[in-house]
């Protein structure tokens, strides 16, 4: 086995609002590592294991009797326990990259800031789930809430957070934000209102600094 | 309106191990209730709403990634906070009892006794999802966890914490005890192990006690 493979995997989350661009860019994360010799797993939140993509069905779902904050962040957290457990932690443990589409952050803006759930539960949940363990590198692609929401809206498939109010949204916002300005190390923030390529050029630059560092 | 249907109702769960007797002495409290004029909804955990039944649909799976104890206790939370969202609390402000088979001490006695989840973790979530709020009678069926265990295969229907260990049934019979001493205004231990009539005839006395000192 190469010194490369036998080393745990850095684990990569992109945050940021709908439509920010995040699945785009996951590929482009994906391919970048995977052109310097990387094994890179894709996955994504909710969701990335059999178990998981069960829970994604049910929150993600339209219920009649509506879904209240506490009942969409423990079920959030149920299955990224699920998703740590089988998929993410054992492909690091192998060696593998993984990129991860959403993550804990999401929790943050969209449970707290947006739901307005207490910090207390957001911060017991997430020691119960990840402990001390935090993405190695998160990009938050930040851009106008409303430019994302027309980007997602032209795509198509709008879902049940795509129909909170614009308050909500910049809420989520600022909650991204705020949890970049709290973890400046981890969480960086990428202008995601240019193009596509210049949202992947600046991320490039991104990591090609972070993994000079983390080499 | 009468006084009765204006006033709250109250919540009476019924609690214990597998085959203590929990589904067969609910009917018993709901008929004896019903038969004081009171109107009844029966209803049980995980479960009592669509959302919350599509939880437990999940929790109880049998899933080849297995279910670590931190999914297990977020997925019991959510579908406890669906349910007391869109059940539990509409009857109780409409003045109706509710008689819930398993409730919050079913997640304190399995989750942290059996799967030894922190303490902190299931304050949090119990503070997230009830609050203040707890029962106002708690039946806590009590029995050897051996006999309920072969109650319950009598039955024919074991599932995935049927299959647990021996040890780990005498650990769910000491947290529900703890629970018991803890806030024994609220949690009356009831012996199971005698015939059912037997147990009927002890819930009947509590009942009548308590009824007397609520009203
Ligand atoms: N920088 C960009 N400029 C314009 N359009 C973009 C840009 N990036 C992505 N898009 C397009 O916007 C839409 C949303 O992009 P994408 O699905 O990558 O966003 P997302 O952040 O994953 O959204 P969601 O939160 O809904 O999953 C897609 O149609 C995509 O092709
Ligand atoms: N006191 C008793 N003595 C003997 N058998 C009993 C007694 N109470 C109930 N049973 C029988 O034992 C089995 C389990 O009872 P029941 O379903 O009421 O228990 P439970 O606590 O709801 O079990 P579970 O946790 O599996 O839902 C049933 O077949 C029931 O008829
Ligand atoms: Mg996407
Ligand atoms: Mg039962």
């Amino acid at each position: 086995m190469s010194e490369a493979t036998s080393a745990r995997g850095r684990l990569i989350t992109l945050e940021g609002g709908e439509g920010a661009g995040k699945s785009t860019q996951a590929r482009f994360v994906r391919d970048w590592l995977t052109d310097r010799g990387r094994e890179v797993l894709l996955t994504r939140e909710p969701g990335g294991s059999p178990l998981a993509e069960a829970i994604r069905g049910v929150v993600l779902g339209d219920w009649a009797e509506g879904v209240t904050p506490e009942c969409e962040i423990t079920l959030m957290f149920a299955a990224r326990a699920a998703h740590w457990h089988a998929t993410i932690l054992p492909a690091l443990q192998a060696g593998r990259d993984v990129v991860c589409d959403r993550f804990i952050d999401s929790s943050y803006a969209y449970q707290v800031w947006g739901k307005q759930v207490s910090l207390d539960a957001f911060n017991a949940l997430q020691q119960l789930v990840l402990g001390e363990q935090r993405p190695d590198l998160t990009l938050l692609l930040d851009l106008d809430a409303e430019l994302g929401l027309a980007r997602a809206r032209d795509r198509g498939d709008e879902n049940r957070f795509e129909a909170e109010s614009q308050q909500f949204r910049q809420r989520v916002r600022e909650g991204f934000l705020t949890r970049a300005r709290e973890e400046p190390q981890r969480v960086r923030v990428v202008n995601a209102e240019c193009e596509a390529e210049q949202v992947s050029a600046q991320i490039a630059v991104i990591l090609a600094e972070w993994s000079a560092g983390s080499a």
